[in-house]
C-alpha cells in the first residue's frame, strides 16, 4: 500500500489541554488528533507537530504532518478528523506533502498574537482568550521599545531559564502592536519570527506590558537584551492571551 | 435607613445559563446576580432586568436594578459584585439611579449583534459566541432583503407562536449587515429597535440566513411581513451567536 505523508492545519482552544505535547499530567491536542486518525483509519498515528504550544495557549494555524495509508483524498481528511475531533479543536486543512517534509526542520516563519483586554472589568466572552489589564496601558511606549527586538538578537533574556538549547539567538521579522478599530480596550500584539525560544513571546509580552503601564522606562528594553539573563526581564505573560496564528514555510 | 435605586451594566457569557430569568431548569443570570449582592450586602434581593434573554444568548451590556441600604458609594459596588461573581458575569457599570427608574418600563433602544463564522470548518475560539455557517453567504442579498424590515411594522411572523402579547406591533431603527474589516468570515447582523419580540431577532436572522444562501429569494421578506404568520419564516438561529450590545435609555 502506498504511504502518503500529510499535512493538517489545526484551530485550537487551547483551555482545556495540558499543551499540544503528550505530558504526564491532563490531556494534549496531539494525543487527541491521534486518537482521532486511529479512529477513522485504524492505524495507530503519532503525528510530528510544528509548535509544542504551552498548556492554555491557542492556535489558529499550527501545522502537523503524518503517514498514512488510507485511500481518503487528503483534502477530505480535515471534513473527515472534524467528525471525529471535539469542538475545541478543529482541522482547518488537509493536503498531501512530499514525504521529506518536517515540519520543524523545514524553514517557516511563525506568527503569533498576544491579546489583551484593557478596561476596568473583565469581559465574560473574551476571558478564555485574553489577558485581563485593569491599568491604563500606553501602547505608543510599548511600540517604540519593541523596535530594539526586531532583527536578530540574543534573547537569551527572554527565555524560561530551564530551558536547554544550543543557541539562544533568534530573529524577530515584525512586532505590530495595535489598538482594535472597533473596540480600542483590545490591545493585540502580533509577533513573527523565525523561531522563538520557551516562553520567549509571553516573556517579551510581560515586559511590553511593565513599559506600556510605566512601571519601567522605554529605553529597558534594550538594557534586558545585553543582560543575556531571564531576571532582568519582565514576568511572563498568562498562556490564555496568546494565540499560535499561522506557520508560513518556504516551500508550501 | 435611606433606599438607594442601583443601575447595573451586566455583561456575561450565556453559554453555562438558562438565560437571564429564573426557570425550573438550570441556573438563571439574575439568581447568581442576586446571591452575589445578598453575599455583599445581606439583604434579600431581586433585581430587576431589562432583558430576558433565553438560554445561551450572551449580553455585553445587559440592565437591571435593585435597591438597596448599603453605604458603599454606588460606582464602586461593580467592583464589590465582581469579586463575588463568577468570571462569566462581569458587572461593567453600576450607578445610582431615581427610584422611580424601571428598567423595562422606561423607553429605551436595544441593540443586538448576531455573529456568523462563515467558513468550511468552525473556529474553535469563537465555536461558543458565533453561528457557524458552511454554505457561502451573499450578504448584499441579506442587506437587500433587511431593508423592508427597518421602521414600524407588525412583526407577528417574527414572533414565536407560543407568545403572548398585547400588540405585535414593532420597531426597528437599523440593521447593519458586515463582513469584518481584518476577517471576513466573521458576518454582524447589528440590529436596534425600540423593543422585540419574543425570539425575534433569531428568526430575522434565520430568515436572512435562507435568503443570504440563496434558498429563498430576496423578494420574500416582504411577503414574509405581510403573512404575520410565525410559519412563513425562516427558523430561529441558534442562541449561541446571539450578543445583546447594549441598552440605551432616553433619560439617562
Amino acid at each position: 500500500m502506498e504511504t502518503r505523508r500529510i499535512k493538517l492545519t489545526v484551530a485550537y482552544d487551547g483551555t482545556a489541554y495540558c499543551g499540544w505535547q503528550v505530558q504526564d499530567n491532563g490531556l494534549a491536542v496531539e494525543a487527541v488528533i491521534n486518537e482521532a486518525i486511529h479512529k477513522l483509519t485504524g492505524e495507530e498515528i503519532q503525528v510530528i507537530g510544528a509548535s509544542r504550544t504551552d498548556s492554555g495557549v491557542h492556535a489558529e494555524g499550527n501545522v502537523c504532518v503524518f503517514d498514512t495509508t488510507t485511500r481518503i483524498p487528503a483534502e477530505k481528511l480535515s471534513y473527515a478528523l472534524n467528525m471525529r475531533l471535539p469542538e475545541d479543536i478543529r482541522i482547518q486543512k488537509s493536503e498531501e506533502i512530499s514525504a521529506d517534509f518536517h515540519p520543524r526542520y523545514v524553514h517557516s516563519v511563525k506568527t503569533y498574537e498576544y491579546r489583551i483586554w484593557n478596561n476596568r472589568h473583565d469581559n465574560p466572552m473574551l476571558r478564555l482568550y485574553t489577558h485581563f489589564v485593569y491599568y491604563p496601558i500606553d501602547i505608543d511606549k510599548m511600540k517604540e521599545a519593541a523596535e530594539c527586538l526586531v532583527g536578530e538578537h540574543d534573547f537569551k533574556s527572554f527565555c524560561s531559564a530551564h530551558s536547554q538549547v544550543k543557541t539562544t539567538v533568534r530573529r524577530i521579522r515584525a512586532i505590530d502592536i495595535f489598538r482594535d478599530d472597533k473596540d480600542d480596550r483590545i490591545i493585540t500584539i502580533r509577533i513573527s519570527g523565525d523561531g522563538f525560544l520557551y516562553n520567549m513571546v509571553r516573556i517579551i509580552v510581560g515586559t511590553l506590558l511593565q513599559i506600556g503601564m510605566g512601571i519601567r522606562p522605554v529605553d529597558d528594553m534594550e538594557r534586558i537584551i545585553a543582560a543575556c539573563d531571564r531576571g532582568a526581564a519582565g514576568p511572563k505573560a498568562p498562556a490564555k492571551g496568546l494565540t499560535l496564528v499561522g506557520i508560513q514555510y518556504d516551500e508550501c
